[in-house]
């Protein structure tokens, strides 16, 4: 048989895919994906403003174009970033890149030689583990508690570990935990990069969609010696299926991730962006958003609420302050790849927490979205899970 | 500063990309880059395929959907291949990419270990040498006359290469030279390939864009071992703007290529692959080849014509059936990177052949693209790059 490179050892159909195939039956009430609600697509306003690109440049819009990215929508994205996240970038550090994992993808491709190794959050965001791999890196979970990771964890792994590459960090309401990290965290995590001289990427997909509590600066924007690499998405906050993400990072690395984009897919789709660019100008981003965020901070009430009420007291989870995720803790004896299947037999999908753990063994916990259902399906869904839990332990 | 991956020491930028940046000024006549011709985008149908998508689906054509691709575009993909270049694949067989660049790029990703070889065509397409030289190849190129590689030369480097992973070829009006693969040829490629259990890479982006002459098999068509991953793209007979193209591979190597989509960037866009879905549907594509096919058979025409009329009689050039590009030999001691200096002062522009060789230095070729600049350009840039070729000798 064709000989693979050895990357492809490492690289294994991830178990939420697998998963994802059976929730695609209607009757499954699926907290498994990572999916947005779909109701909140501002579809009308998509077929306006294709028509309008259309219009105003006609055979422009679906030419070849530049690899760094439409310019107007990287001006747009970093002004956003500036007023949103605290950061002073320009648009010369924006790279517009096929989705935000795409990002991730090139973030292993610029730093990963074999053997080289990422500092992560334990668990952390399972598609990330699965670009990075693609450069056969050693991952090492840092031990990582309700207020991000643990400094002094994070710098012994500084100390001892070698040829650490970066570290990668989801801060705000993370995928899986919905946890966000303390503004005390950030600056301790600032602080270790630039004493060990660390990049950091930091991933923040769903950083404006906050439900409660103050913003809190990214750690980008604490960032003198251009270490951060902020990579975030259009996915979350307007709509994944135009496969439209940024990062932002110093000149130097810009253009290497520029060097890596062109042999990648060249440039990402110019109708997307400039369609992106024209939503953005013509309506009003954060009413988006808003719509978004009121819809999710519903759901997540209604699913912590069915939790509270409905699954044993000895079942810990988060409440997350955003986002799509929430963590759940089962007692120590249960097995949630176990569980998944007794929910399955009620027609319920989650996603069993092992797969988001980097370098360890945890067969007790799960991560449920809430994004994608409507409340009514919340409850039910819930409360079948409760049963089935009940009826395991 | 910060310790890059070892594969960045080999990732420089494309010098075409710097002679690109001149061409924007409007008054270079540019046979530089390989852009399409923007007048035979359909722009029109383009605004209704996008409405009717939107109107059809709404939110799902903007939600994340499949790493493999839209399921009814895969098959319209199989299918048309199926016709047009003699396979006999199925929608299984299809991997929606980001461009057929994307494809390239996760062929050195399925394949390439640090210092396996890869043997191409000699010169090659530049974007696949960048793609491939990210997972450090050694890339060795077959020498190759006009009707392709030389069947004895190729044997001799399947021999005596260690570790050859797999054999790069653009059989259809190559890019740079233009040329065509005849089909004896294509047998004995196809032939070695299964005698030493190599995979070919076939990519045929401008295939369908033939403007005399008859249509030959692909070489996947004559692959009865599964060795064949042909790539091809909507870049040259839709538009590259949307960023679609695809692969055809037997289902091992198929789940494979998922497994690397899934890490790079989880899917290509829904809402673009619906839309050339539906262009399909509702337009006829062989139609909106033949107006493209028609343009640039009269831009070939008339840069043959010019170039046999003012240049001089020891300029060699190719004349492609078909594609984008054709291939010209200078005297010698002509060397074209200086040439291009004394173009570029005339406000004409090309690409020097040097780039295009993997692993020897060719001084005396250049590329040009005919597909992006009407017939009285072409004429006036031709007259203007025959006296700086007669300023030179």
């Amino acid at each position: 048989m064709v000989d693979f490179a050895s990357r492809m050892d490492q690289m294994k159909a991830s178990e939420i895919r697998e998963i994802l195939k059976i929730t695609q039956r209607p009757e499954v009430i699926s907290f498994a994906g990572g999916l947005p609600a779909p109701e909140v697509f501002p579809v009308e306003e998509m077929k306006r403003v294709s028509s309008v690109v259309l219009d105003e440049i006609g055979g422009e819009a679906l030419q070849y174009s530049t690899t760094e990215g439409y310019a107007p929508l990287r001006r747009q994205i970093a002004d956003r970033m500036n007023t949103k996240v605290g950061t002073s970038v320009t648009a010369d550090h924006i790279l517009v890149t096929t989705g935000s994992q795409q990002a991730l993808d090139f973030c292993g491709k610029l730093f990963l030689d074999q053997g080289d190794t990422v500092l992560c959050e334990s668990p952390t965001y399972l598609a990330a583990i699965s670009a990075f791999r693609a450069y056969q890196p050693r991952l090492r979970g840092v031990p990582t508690d309700e207020d991000g990771m643990i400094p002094g964890a994070l710098e012994e792994l500084l100390r001892d570990e070698k040829r650490v590459k970066f570290i990668y960090v989801i801060p705000d309401f993370q995928n899986p935990t919905g946890r966000t990290w303390s503004y005390e965290r950030r600056r301790s995590l600032i602080a270790l990069a630039e004493k060990y001289g660390v990049p950091v990427v930091e991933d923040n997909p769903y950083g404006e969609l906050r439900f409660t509590g103050d913003h809190l600066p990214s750690i980008k924007s604490m960032d003198t010696r251009d270490l951060v690499i902020y990579v975030s998405t259009f996915s979350k906050t307007f709509c994944p299926g135009l496969r439209i993400g940024w990062l932002a990072a110093a000149k130097p690395l810009h253009e290497k991730f520029v060097l890596i984009k062109q042999g990648a897919d060249l440039h990402t789709s110019s109708i997307s962006q400039r369609e992106i660019s024209r939503f953005l100008d013509l309506y009003d981003y954060d009413a988006n958003i808003a719509r978004i965020t009121d819809l999710y901070r519903k759901r997540r009430d209604t699913m912590i609420k069915a939790m509270a009420e409905y699954f044993p007291g000895d079942v810990d989870f988060t409440r997350p302050q955003g986002g799509l995720f929430l963590w759940v803790t089962l007692p120590g004896h249960i097995r949630s790849a176990e569980l998944l299947d007794r929910c399955l037999a009620r027609d319920v999908a989650f996603v069993p927490g092992d797969a988001f753990f980097p370098d360890s063994t945890v067969t007790n916990t799960m991560r449920l979205n809430y994004s994608n259902m409507p409340e009514d399906r919340i409850l039910e869904g819930i409360k079948r899970m409760a049963a089935a839990i009940r009826e395991y332990a």
